[in-house]
């Protein structure tokens, strides 16, 4: 490896010889000093070259520096608090030019979503993605550390089906030989598979397709899921516990590894949230936001995305939590598999979990006696038949059970008050978007 | 959440009323006294009814018991080291059937794989099928705490491409709105892409696809691929210290985790192996393969099979050791983006890991400069325009790099002895298995 020391750990270290590697973000090219500023995966650091007889061989190279180029730099570190990049800067003995970049950037800092995703590996250099992605390490290490704590089992479900997971208006179809194959909308069937399988508690963080042809800043036809499914729960509620547990471990950890940062970066307080995170059942939630101007207009029972913010903001108001769980949602608009509720079969056990104002996740328990379910998918419409391969996993003995689907880059757009998916994203996919 | 106590769990505590739930392994229903041995996701305990006029009750449950049912059972531990199954049992006091099982199991013990691959949910209730995937979580935990204590970011790169990502042979297409995608065969160009980005060391655990229409023991259409890419490497020695490290904290995590339990159900003792692991150049282990007498039938410079099972065997005798890297395989049978040696461009700065006989991954510093890299591209018949998203990477400054892929269900099933990949997968995906 090239020894380096990252940029992050200069400012500790005494004055002295370092060699730091990175790209060129500008060059200052005076006539008596130049300035580079060099960045890393971990900061910036300015290299300074005062111009003699004796650094004309550096100065040359430096002159001749397109920015984005990828340099190995050694010099002396001096700490000096006049420099504003972080009171340090080095001033060079050697450069090597390891990769030359085209000197015309495509992007500039002021370039549109759709030119910026063309060249997205050029914006992710930016020091707020970059922060994003590490934001999203440390979200997702923290979740997988609760699960593995709490004897979770990960499981990999194909993502390759012979048939629909969910609904069939928004299925990719693969050619498969000499057959169709699906891609996997939710890895909800094969999640489920584990409850009979008698795993437990399980989790996955995987892709999910949706042939969704919309177009709006919140959907993708590719996205991260992380799910879990969990045993010998005795209704939805169960299922919300771990659920708010999990975020608070998550923001937790957050918090604590970048939060600073994050307050530098995206000007955003992270707020570990405190639990119990407030529930709502769906037609009070109605009435609510009826009852402050605002009149859902749609036709069936479900909540609209101003409803959602309307109900946050409620919340917000009256009891300080940027989360609520939206519990109960009425049975015509929850797929066949939710259990209804013991009481009104009109309403099942299940939920969605509001962000900030926009719905991260679906939640519920999951209906595991065999002839009830084979009920409710002809109530949907469905043909059993078609489903035999998943009926069969509660035929042969099942306990208990449900779990939630939840968008990984939505929990990290609304937690760093992005309004854009694109924006939390290494690489967007939509109708429109297969490349890079 | 039903409370329950978790059966590995049951040892430890003191004689008195307990509840267990899980389903029913075998049942004996004896006229004196009837036995139930109950399963859960941590072991099995055997529950026992004497059958007299006050457990009547529980008698004609136990006597309408179908194997695989899911129940509830509560009543007295009694230790008793008279009873095979760990020294322990339950005298029953209530027994509630969750969910009632098909009385026909349709697979037994001695049933074939296909066959247990048809009611896989079934097959993964044996103990031995349990452990696969607590080590499977075990290990992955394990690699990506080592990545993420050495500052790694953790990527999603996307499954749908809109070219071919390795080659074209392999490829599944997918209709996507008004054109075609891919399913992406490797995070190969993506994972790249992350140096560029300025991201420094990358990681990503995740599925890829691969339309082999080959039915040998080891392939598989779509499998879980480990993945690490990492900035300012020297060549790919620097990507395999990485990699050993890996497989060493992996092993460590497991054999402390699981070692005594992987000895019980699968005969074999985890050894962690020791650094460094052999580094033998491709060309050395051909010879020395002759040397044994087995003649590699290729006429490419690649091994076979049979050849990566005599070289481990050779190193095993010669270092005692499970693991070998076998380096500098020729640019002849390593795809263009692998770098050239730079004394001899007919090698490349590559290698193959190869555990207990069997390759498991491959490594190699790519090449980044755009003029080489080209170059490269045009020798293997193809056409840089085809590639232009991926060779821009390239165009704009990027750091000297390299990365392996490993296919996680290849190592799974050396470290457990199992002789075929269906064995160690959760669902298992070929040419004609698409179902459950």
């Amino acid at each position: 490896m090239t020894e380096r020391t990252l940029v992050k750990n200069l400012a500790a270290l005494e004055d002295g010889l370092v060699t730091v590697s990175g790209w060129v973000e500008t060059v200052r090219d005076q006539k008596k000093v130049q300035f580079v500023v060099l960045r890393d995966e971990s900061g910036a650091v300015q290299l300074v070259n005062p111009r003699t007889d004796d650094t004309e061989a550096v100065a040359e190279i430096i002159s001749g520096l397109a920015q984005g180029s990828f340099v190995t730099a050694t010099g002396e570190l001096k700490h000096d608090e006049r420099v504003k990049l972080g009171g340090i800067e080095v001033k060079l003995a050697t450069l090597v030019v390891e990769t030359a970049a085209i000197a015309e950037t495509p992007i500039a800092a002021d370039s549109g979503i759709d030119k910026r995703m063309d060249w997205r590996f050029l914006d992710l250099r930016r020091p707020e993605q970059n922060l994003v992605f590490r934001v999203q390490t440390t979200l997702e290490h923290a979740w997988r550390t609760y699960w593995v704590e709490h004897d979770f089992i990960e499981i990999h479900t194909p993502k390759l089906m012979a048939s629909a997971s969910e609904s069939r208006a928004e299925l990719f179809e693969v050619d498969y030989f000499d057959t169709k194959a699906y891609l996997s909308q939710s890895p909800q069937f094969f999640k489920q598979m584990a409850q009979p399988a008698g795993f437990g508690k399980v989790f996955e963080v995987g892709p999910a397709f949706r042939a969704d042809p919309s177009f709006t800043s919140r959907h993708a036809t590719e996205f991260t899921s992380v799910d879990a499914e969990i045993s010998w729960i005795d209704s939805h509620e169960d299922v919300m516990q771990l659920h708010e547990e999990l975020m608070v471990a998550g923001f937790k950890a957050v918090k604590e590894k970048h939060g600073d940062e994050i307050k530098a970066l995206f000007d955003v307080d992270i707020e570990v949230p405190t639990q119990p995170f407030p529930r709502i059942p769906l037609a009070e939630a109605k009435e609510i936001v009826a009852s402050r101007g605002y009149v859902v207009p749609r036709e069936d029972d479900d909540m609209d995305p101003e409803g959602e913010r309307q109900i946050a903001a409620y919340v917000k108001e009256t009891y300080g939590h940027d989360f609520v769980f939206l519990t109960d949602y009425a049975a015509s608009i929850r797929p066949f598999y939710h259990m209804r509720n013991a009481a009104d079969e009109t309403i099942t056990n299940s939920y969605d979990l509001v962000y900030n104002g926009v719905e991260i996740s679906t939640g519920a328990q999951r209906e595991h006696r065999i002839d009830v379910l084979v009920e409710q998918a002809k109530q949907k419409g469905l043909d059993p038949e078609e489903l035999e391969f998943y009926l069969d996993f509660f035929r042969y003995g099942v306990p208990p059970h449900g779990g939630f689907g939840m968008g990984l880059s939505r929990v990290l757009m609304l937690m760093l008050h992005q309004t854009n998916l694109r924006e939390v994203v290494y690489l967007f996919r939509g109708p429109t978007r297969l490349t890079p």
